[in-house]
């Protein structure tokens, strides 16, 4: 465990750590399922198609709602073998098209939190996706002002964390690390030697996933909500 | 005209200053408009329709491939009536990913002149469009390692290319961009007061074409390929 009073740098994760993400990605798979049910034997196979194109589609689109729109389009017209209409393609884009232009929904205790954390620590936003998308939805949030440093990344392994560190200077027990994802926010950041805390959402996308095993060798600290890192990290 | 000795600081343009893109877009909107030849009373009304979703979808979508493939997906359902097939969307989608999976072909000297440069100045990319797309061409590239720092950013305006001046304390006269556009890579950085040196590319994406005047009130050089930048500079 370590000790709070090191801790100079606090970087946050964005989606579903400030803002809500996967349940928008949850309820417009919903709306999708609607759209092409009749081409559907059971519903269920959709989930399990898309997840298959998002997962062989990571190499080449990375990751981020445009990826994702794509990924429904092949699983769409792979599942109706081919017959799925233009008309209905439009409106699979139109759903995407509104999930980026979703309002960001800060999390409960985000805003007073970043604050108050934002007067105590050099405060860091690292989220990994799609460029446009996490600049544009940082700068709709409101408390885009309280972060010095904002990163996007193209992906959140040790590698990442290791560079991000050594590009700003930053020793590696001083950096903590908040995040709801253990595979991208916990463990490639404890495996870097620096420090990590989760505060877990209530639904995580299947690619996020990580087994017991992997962070067996490792310790790290959960919270439930952004507001319990003020005491954690015993600012007054 | 400034001074070549006052350098320290070279950045580069990536897409059609260091490596060919333009080009893979052209001929990608050809076969597209051969798969969906029969739905075209005149073949040139996919270009028009496809430009015109670009520049809407600009603001949601941001630069990139992926935004390309969905406009010309709209594109493709707008001027069938909602009649194109989900097979003929399937091998739009192919197209886009045999892009996302070119291989990078540096332009004529690139490979030469990038490693001389990066013998005598800090040599940075500064690229804009999809973060993850741009990465991956710089790591196949074979160049990146001549890089000391790479920026991708979602737009190149006044603000972009001053914000990243003061976040690496580079002083504006001793910054020196070079690209292949005039509305990217020139007019901006003249407008923050550092220096821009142009090198056309053969082929201009439209939304990156800039008027005449414009540029009337800024002076750059203009050079034929990038190692002609080895004279300019000075260097021997």
């Amino acid at each position: 465990m370590f000790d709070p009073k090191t801790i100079k740098y606090l970087a946050l994760d964005a989606d579903d750590t400030l803002w809500m993400n996967e349940p928008i990605f949850v309820s417009t798979q919903d709306a999708c399922r609607a759209i092409i049910g009749k081409y559907l034997s059971d519903p269920k196979e959709m989930d399990s198609k898309l997840y298959e194109y998002e997962k062989k589609n990571l190499r080449l689109f990375g990751y981020g709602i445009k990826g994702f729109m794509l990924s429904m389009i092949e699983t769409v017209v792979e599942l109706s073998n081919g017959q799925v209409s233009g008309t209905e393609i439009q409106q699979i884009i139109d759903l995407g098209k509104e999930m980026l232009d979703h309002p960001v929904h800060l999390l409960e205790t985000v805003e007073k939190s970043v604050k108050i954390l934002s007067e105590h620590f050099v405060l860091m936003v690292i989220t990994k996706g799609d460029l446009f998308d996490q600049e544009n939805k940082l700068a709709r949030s409101g408390i885009a002002d309280y972060f010095q440093i904002v990163e996007v990344v193209s992906e959140k392994n040790e590698v990442t964390y290791r560079n991000l560190l050594e590009r700003h200077n930053i020793p590696a027990q001083q950096f903590l690390m908040v995040g709801n994802s253990l595979k991208s926010d916990v463990l490639p950041v404890l495996q870097a030697g620096a420090n990590a805390i989760h505060i877990p959402y209530h639904t995580t996308w299947e690619l996020e996933k990580v087994s017991e095993h992997q962070l067996a060798d490792y310790t790290y600290t959960e919270l439930g909500r952004m507001s319990e890192l003020i005491d954690f990290l015993g600012i007054k």
